[in-house]
């Protein structure tokens, strides 16, 4: 099986994720800016967060399969499981947003990140499974330093609102942080993995 | 008539079917674990299983279209045919969870199936015919166990939730539990697909 | 301009057009077959209309393009054009549904089909007219019996609805008619144009 | 990188973000020909100009790419921000709609347009960047007179509506002309563009 339709299905499933947040932001009732401000200023902010988040997974996906050239059954089912765990960012991003970042709601966003990230993990490790002794994504992977952190961040900004936060804002604070921080490490472009898929272009 | 274009837009719809169903979970009003688990308990779980069958249908999309070189006008509305079925998913997967597992709606979400089931059926037949004496795709479907005991099944879960639930639930529990078992067959990779579609591939 | 990203483009709006149109079908309140017939099954009649009418569109498009190798500006417009007049359908689509077939719903629901109509004989008189004398999307039309039958069926229907329906529902039922016949038209596949479609990729 | 997986995520987005905006227009609580101008008139003005703008930046990204063969992480994530810029426009049509053109909504509304086109120019940028000396892009673009123009229009109709609207309606009139004439800029095709688009393909 050729990769080109798990990554049209993977594409139309990740822009739908991506656009449909921001129905959730509903135009405020009044007429003012300081309507805009206080009904959709929290909005804008959790659907800039998640439009990110789900950006960084279709940059990360696109470079993967680049990287792999024919998909099995475990591969689709893998792939499907990463999908459904994004597709529940327009749910936990909306409970935080109307919740005003109450407690359980950012735990709760923080355990959908952190399947996310898993799932994904899980999908890397069945596509350099199949590909063998030899992978070209394990040597693009490499000691995979961003993977194994996002998820030990994630666990401290979830332990962070569940125990630090009661009565006050800091746990909640710190989790944030957390989510944020996570979101701005992978941003930054890995040079790494770009020079080994042009590489392996070049020599194809 | 290439084959392109109709997975193209049969992946459009796909995706999108498997992707608002999520919209109709409503984030709860209460902002505590136990809020989420009774008002959208449920509504993860049914979201789940409809997942699991858009999931699984589009898997078996992908794998019968890489055994079809062209299409004719008969095979483009027996795919409309089947992506009509499939876009009731959501409307009666959130009729399901709405009602908390209710008699008719369990029934209906069942038919719902079951139609999906004979189009996909129907889909094949008219590819096969079209095909001729040596389809490809009648090797790779060969006795089709899996397609011939799916309607048996769902009957089945119909005709108990219809029969059976009167004043229990006994009725609607083995509906779902059948439900449940054909997807979970369905999830089980076909190996033998499997390796014709890569001895046809071969063989181009 | 090669045509394949037009093509993805309007794939993609057709897929959301035709799909979210079930959003407009909200579970019945109650839980019994009578609920749902009486709170859904105009509804789900009026969304099979619409999902067949877009189905026809994305299958004429489907077959004009593979006659289109280039695309200029004039068509990008165009088909924007169309596909705006598509997007329509599920806003008139809906006051049909909720209005249960009253006179001006069901007028401006014509209007709706006969502007796409319009729009799509632009679009093909922009296409014929780019590809000049020798023009295979002109031979493929010829004398485009139905494209020119189905304007003066929409307007018997919304005249009709307009003229007729003084008191009694007869001038509705005629529309819908016509409306459901100018489908049923189309559904009974152009062998003409498939034939001439076959000759041109041959010819290649 | 190829450019084909980022053209598709991109046209995914943007037909969903075109299409998702008719979901803002509710179908007018009476049944009547007034009942659909009070209610919806405005409402379809509004969509019909985003869905225009949207059409107008689909076009220009369309043509764009033509030019590009190879994306960088910056192309991507400059990418990203464009559709996430575009993906703002159903709220900010939304919120324009429902205030029947106060201030402020208009105001934001423009903001929303100057952003779009900030982002835009910053992919054009980061892509001429990323070819180098002799880009294709860069000559194509040439004085690009009509980017330049357009935020410029931009600005003057959001400062009319800031500054002059004291009590009238004048500087909301003003704001609304200058969006609409950037469109209608827009709309008439740039035969520059196309005439090295072409001359690019033909030397391929």
């Amino acid at each position: 099986m050729r990769t080109s339709r798990l990554e049209a299905f993977s594409d139309g499933v990740l822009a739908i994720i991506i656009t449909i947040m921001v129905l959730e932001l509903k135009p405020p009732a009044g007429h003012s800016f300081s309507d805009l401000v206080h009904s959709t200023g929290i909005g804008l902010l959790t659907y800039l967060l998640s439009f990110t988040y789900v950006g960084i997974y279709w940059n990360n996906h696109h470079h993967m399969f680049h990287l792999v050239q024919r998909v099995s059954g475990g591969v689709l089912w893998a792939n499907l499981a990463l999908l459904f765990c994004l597709s529940l960012f327009p749910f936990t991003t909306g409970w935080v947003d109307e919740s005003t970042f109450a407690q359980t709601p950012v735990v709760i966003y923080g355990v959908n990140m952190l399947a996310a990230a898993i799932a994904y993990f899980v999908l890397q490790t069945v596509i350099i499974r199949r590909q063998g002794a030899d992978s070209p994504l394990r040597q693009a992977v490499g000691a995979d330093m961003k993977g194994k952190i996002s998820p030990v961040v994630y666990l401290t900004g979830i332990f962070s609102a569940l125990l630090i936060d009661r009565g006050g804002h800091m746990g909640v604070g710190i989790a944030l942080a957390c989510y944020v921080g996570v979101a701005i490490m992978w941003i930054v472009p890995d040079r790494r993995i770009g020079r080994i898929v042009e590489d392996y272009e070049t020599s194809d």
